[in-house]
């Protein structure tokens, strides 16, 4: 597939923009990236995703995708050569779709509350959430993983996408928070997933360093804070 | 497929409930009907769905299935004889993903916002958002039914399932706000599908008739603000 066929408009720090580079990589499909800035978006942006105006969007033979989830699942389909990122088993692929909503609907967006926590106290309720939702994803990894390397079994999968690509953001938390969020006593498999999945040859390189993520953290709200400010 | 293998636990004025109801007559599987009062919840769906402890959930072969999206694409890929509720090519199930998710988390919150509008201005800020959601799907709906009757082309499909569950709740708040919401000066094709859908063999008789909803969702309130004062 040739680079001009597909172009990819997204922002390196978004977690939604590396998972669909991370499933372009394993299915080994070149691709143009164009960098998108979020206070400046592109015509090619706005009339791509006229709904949302959100990157991702992939645009293939000139037709584009948007929404990270939907993109993942069309690279998977149209590319549905091995390796396979979607289980083959309806209940398992049923199973990857549910915790791969989970994890955007409800526990990404924990995050957020805990950069804006008032208090120690309601820091700690944040946590605690977050805590529960790793301990649940430890259950679900040593359930599907199968004592295999990730929680596709031999190859990365839709899960292993999903929560890596908030890895990057999960230790800036950890850095801005000063605290341990991915703890080896609390899910040491998921620390030995983490360490193994960022390692990958098709996952390396592509999320920035916590130091950057938050750079880029700090930039918007100073631009998001202006842009208000100015209204 | 016997009725004891497949158990829905659910409640009729749940549209998110009627749209597995949909895909499972649509693909003529027999199943038992298992109705869950949302302030007494059953210890089966506590167990069935321990995250998000809501229904609809789908037992197959005593597996647990939760979320009504990732529930019809399990419903779609375990009988995976036709009718396919899916398009077939990847580009069309990546639109009728995205369009679904559209519905769900934009257009159809749309409804609570309108019931708890404040004034003439902010029911009349709501309204229009909701028009243009709907002119959005009219565009949809001519594009991809390629002049035939349903989003899926001749056969009732993914977008069809996720638009049709909402047509009971649209007529109740027609008549709660006293407006006409599908309207066919408005969209047109829309109001033919409408019509088409419902008079569907899979599909008449799941909604409830529209002064059902509105006591349940009367029934509802009034339990819940009791609820929220004992506390």
């Amino acid at each position: 597939m040739a680079a001009k066929d597909v172009k990819l408009l997204g922002a390196s720090a978004s977690a939604y923009v590396n998972r669909v580079q991370f499933a372009l990589n394993l299915k080994s499909i070149k691709y143009e990236f164009l960098q998108e800035d979020v206070f400046n978006k592109s015509e090619l942006l706005l009339k791509s995703n006229p709904v949302h105006k959100k990157i991702p969007v992939l645009i293939h033979a000139h037709k584009p995708i948007c929404e990270s989830l939907v993109i993942v699942q069309y690279v998977d389909e149209f590319w549905s050569d091995a390796p396979t990122i979607l289980p083959s088993h309806p209940y398992e692929r049923a199973n990857a779709r549910f915790w791969a909503a989970y994890l955007d609907d409800k526990w990404f967006p924990l995050f957020r509350e805990l950069r804006n926590a008032k208090d120690e106290e309601s820091k700690a309720g944040v946590l605690g959430k977050i805590f529960e939702g790793l301990t649940l994803l430890e259950g679900v990894f040593v359930k599907s993983s199968n004592g295999k390397g990730y929680f596709g079994g031999e190859t990365i999968g839709y899960l292993d996408i999903v929560l890596g690509s908030f890895l990057g953001w999960v230790k800036a938390a950890e850095i801005m928070a000063q605290l341990k969020i991915l703890d080896e006593t609390k899910t040491p498999a998921l620390v030995d997933w983490a360490e193994r999945f960022v390692s990958h040859e098709a996952i390396t390189g592509i999320i920035p360093e916590p130091e950057e993520l938050i750079a880029v953290l700090k930039d918007f709200q100073a631009k998001a804070a202006a842009a208000a400010a100015s209204k």
